[in-house]
């Protein structure tokens, strides 16, 4: 019988894991022209319970791709937050209600929930129209990285060798493949292997904080139930998160003998979705609660709150999402900090493969996200500690006050909704001109405005003129272009930047308009054609210029200068392809500007 | 050989034409259940050219069907309005600027262009996803309507029998096929098959304006090529209507010479569209207009003037759209007025067919639709007169002055918006309570506004709780249910009409929620919970309960009474399938509401 051959491939990026962060960066890298392919262990895609918040700057996120009008379709809508304290009654009473999300600067004010498996699909529909599947039942077996520094400087080159095993294969048959690949993506999950393989410690530490989750659809005369609700009792603490259709999860906090071994681990035997809900009953009291449906999804888990060593090896190994940090779901960051962090990698992968920017650009990865996870770390701390902590009674003076909670609950809301997240100066993030833009912060995302078309009047929302398309956005603020003056400064700008030595030319090897979209905002008013002023660099297209003013019915828009802190005489904001804001230059200063992309850009 | 047999069906609703119109009236019937087929002649569907504006009226239609999002990511958004007038130093110039709708009530306060093609596929991927293709490519040759009276009465009774004949059958196999409908719904355009059967006239005559109409993709200097534009030249008219991506639609005044034989016809191989060029770039002087595109589209019309004199023969044969009305394209209307027939008949023929309304309902059709086109007629003649006419100069002192035209523009906004059509009292337009409800103007559409979900704060748009899904939407307008007198009236309303007399169940064949959805709106705020005080038949599920407040963000919402002109003391609206509000009674008089619907609902 002759033995089987086994397999050989190449692949540009191989991402090994298609939950939330696998497929948000394949859908990325599949969309940005990339020769990617995603393995996952599981046979079929999650059909119930898991993650489910999906968060102000990831719905944001989501539109970038084209994809959030089917997440908000989908999803439910949580906009009110309900806190319940013990009563002097005893039970339970409500100490107040607020805006479950504090961004005042959203463009989606609000978070979203729907199961893991509904927000999956919309990656895998989008995926599958564009032809790419996950290939399934997979698992890696092995991984290799050269260690030839020629050979990993070399964009071309592809030194990362997995041996993968197919799970469906008859018996008999090949069921060993081995991949070549330029790079590869650890989404993994909490367990993942491609960290353990490549030895990367996690940091932090198991916390003593036990919860069970369980989905019902409750029959309940609580009040709050389509709200958020944080319940402090005397009797334990309990979340509540509605969701899609009639659904609402409850997070119920635990005891150690409610659910531990004799060794400190969870031992989901001694816990079952009836007796979470008896759980849940002593916290609920003097309301009553059951539950309408069979149990689809309920789990129990210690929160450990750890954060890896590294996100990278030698720029070619790469890990996301649960792979590279865990922490409590009190604040619905799991998911949102997963895509986020492959949102943040793919565009640089795409940049790197086509030998547009330096392999040094995929630093920026671990320097950006790895801070992050940091960050979300020392929050979740605090967090989950107020919120496992006993509620401040009279016998227990110590506990935490009903305003303790919301002052934690609504300070935190830049941080918890995405919107604040903010990366530090790097090559990439470039703060040395902040002040001619002083609102647009830089490593920051762009804030929701509404700017008017110059040509047609029609009222465009900023974000969706800064889609995730791995360009460059070059917003030129140019200022009033009805004043000579101002119109010769934009004139003198355009012939040094649209010149040959400018940097729209120098750093764009696959093209002008592949690399950058120029965009032309002028301070103006909407009832006045200005386009024949402009120069033509600033507006390669009739649909490529806009005017800062309301528009024609006095619904939105107007005032963006002055909202993003604009320098009048002039101002150009680069927006990097992931919608972060990566450097502000005044007109007088656009030389910064090629230094900024000579950083990391090949010219 | 055997004579071929020939085929016999049976069918509802047989609808002749895959147009705008009969698009529209399909889906909607098939939406709403109804056993229904669609034929059309052509054997593909219109792939450019033909009508291309959508109202802010029919797009909230679209949006009540589920269809608006792809109406308005695919069509153009036109917004502003521009006026040029013959300038002193010759030529033209622009002489003012301003919205091209005026309607500040309207959702989307704005007309989106889109080839009659791209409007028609909406409607067929919907239609497909039901299951319901168009029969083509097929025509009727033959239609007979029972003159049985006892037949024609009865709602299960196929009265019309019509034969049809399939062009694209082999030599020799069965071509021809019998049809036995209850109702046929002609919507087969200007010239009309089933019209001219059922011997119907159109009253009215042809004016003398010759329009030639062609879309370019522009190369010009006009500085207003991208908003919708009247341009008044000593050498005639032209309207700019932009278009999809970079297409531009010019409708090119003609004359006699240019277009017509010697018998007064139309005689297109007299023109071509570089001639229609031609004849614009003499109007558009000093600027330049040229077409970078092959034509894929163009036409030569005269204007006609016409309204059928009636709509329907035994309410058992309707027409609709182009077939019972033409008019000039001056004003965007014509695919608006065609699909806003058939969105008017579909409810009706579906409560029928149901057994749920008595036949009578179908001759509110004519009768809403009918007056409606005479308005349009007169309209039209007005507008397109001064469209058509010169423009007033030193040496045409009658002539049409900027002035005369941009007022006659902005004081038809309401009506050419579709948002000022208003039906006239009828069986299902009561309005004797009108001043419960001041502003919602009984026998229009419920104006725009939004409300917050009393469960969770979510803002929701009322005209999204108002989808065309053929039920009666009943608005509970609760005022202050804070206050325990106001509650006490709610609770006895409840009593009353939640009870075995009340309209709910009496006029409620097929189930009380099938039939009507009652929504309950309390004036108040987002931050008190209500729900427990609301009687249950007011809120029948969590979601049914709003507040007349801001969203937590202070974005939209709040003075929906004030706005609305609401009686506090409670009042209820009836909102019928199609969007239009039917009826309105303070609590004290719902005994009305009764009267209401047994007029025209079977008991």
């Amino acid at each position: 019988m002759p033995v089987p051959l086994t397999k050989e491939t190449e692949v540009d990026v191989l991402i090994i894991g298609a939950g939330p962060a696998g497929l948000m960066g394949a859908h990325a890298l599949k969309r940005a022209g990339v020769n990617v392919r995603v393995i996952d262990q599981r046979p079929n895609q999650v059909a119930a319970g898991q993650a489910d918040g999906v968060q102000p700057r990831t719905i944001e996120i989501f539109q970038s791709y084209g994809l959030a009008d089917r997440l908000l379709r989908e999803a439910n809508h949580m906009h009110m937050a309900a806190f319940y304290n013990p009563s002097p009654n005893g039970g339970i009473e409500c100490t107040g209600r607020a805006p479950n999300v504090s961004a005042p600067s959203a463009r989606y004010p609000f978070e979203v929930t729907r199961h893991q498996g509904g927000i999956e699909a919309i990656f895998l529909d989008s995926m599958a129209e564009m032809g790419l599947q996950v290939d399934r039942p997979i698992i890696p077996s092995s991984i290799e990285l050269s260690s030839d520094e020629a050979e990993l400087k070399d964009p071309h080159s592809h030194p990362v060798k997995v041996v993968l095993k197919h799970l469906d294969v008859p018996e008999g048959k090949v069921d060993t493949e081995i991949v070549r690949a330029k790079f590869i993506l650890g989404a993994d999950g909490a367990h993942s292997w491609v960290r353990k393989s490549c030895g990367i410690a996690m940091d932090g530490e198991q916390t003593d904080f036990i919860w069970g989750v369980v989905d019902i659809i409750p029959d309940t005369d609580f009040p709050d139930i389509r709200n958020r609700c944080a319940i402090h009792s005397e009797n334990g603490s309990c979340m509540i998160i509605p969701r899609e259709g009639d659904l609402v999860r409850l997070y119920v906090q635990l005891s150690d003998t409610d659910a531990v071994d004799e060794n400190g681990r969870v031992d989901k035997t001694k816990m079952g979705p009836n007796r979470l809900l008896d759980v849940a009953r002593k916290t609920f009291h003097p309301y009553k609660i059951d539950a309408k449906n069979e149990f689809d999804w309920w789990t129990v888990y210690l929160i450990g709150q750890r954060v890896a060593s590294k996100f990278s090896v030698s720029e070619r190994v790469f890990i996301a999402g649960d792979a590279c940090h865990t922490h409590s779901p009190k604040a619905g960051q799991g998911m949102n900090a997963s895509m986020s962090d492959t949102h943040n990698i793919a565009w640089k992968l795409a940049h790197v493969l086509r030998g547009w920017a330096d392999i040094s650009l995929m630093k920026t990865y671990e320097f950006e996200r790895r801070k992050y996870a940091q960050d979300l770390i020392t929050f979740d701390k605090k967090f989950s500690a107020l919120f496992s902590g006993k509620p401040r009674t009279e016998d227990n003076l110590d506990g935490v006050t009903h305003e303790q909670f919301l002052e934690a609950f609504q300070t935190s809301g830049l941080f918890s909704s995405g919107i604040g997240v903010h990366y530090h100066p790097s090559t990439i993030v470039n703060t040395e001109y902040q002040e001619s833009a002083r609102n647009l912060v830089i490593g920051q995302c762009v804030p929701s405005h509404i700017f008017v078309r110059a040509a047609d009047a029609t009222p465009f929302e900023i974000q969706d003129l800064l889609p995730a398309d791995t360009r460059f956005k070059v917003l030129v603020f140019a200022g009033d272009v009805m004043d000579p003056a101002q119109l010769q400064r934009v004139r003198t700008l355009a012939e040094e930047v649209g010149g040959s030595e400018g940097f729209l030319k120098r750093f764009s090897k696959g093209g002008v308009e592949k690399v950058f979209d120029v965009l032309t905002i002028a301070s103006g008013d909407k009832f006045k054609v200005i386009t024949a002023d402009i120069p033509a660099v600033f507006r390669s297209h009739w649909s490529k210029l806009f005017v800062d003013d309301e528009d024609l019915y006095n619904r939105s828009g107007g005032g963006g200068y002055e909202k993003y802190g604009i320098d009048t005489r002039g101002t150009i904001v680069v927006v990097r392809p992931d919608g972060y804001i990566g450097m502000v230059a005044p007109f007088d200063h656009h030389k910064a500007i090629d230094e900024y992309f000579a950083s990391f850009m090949v010219a």
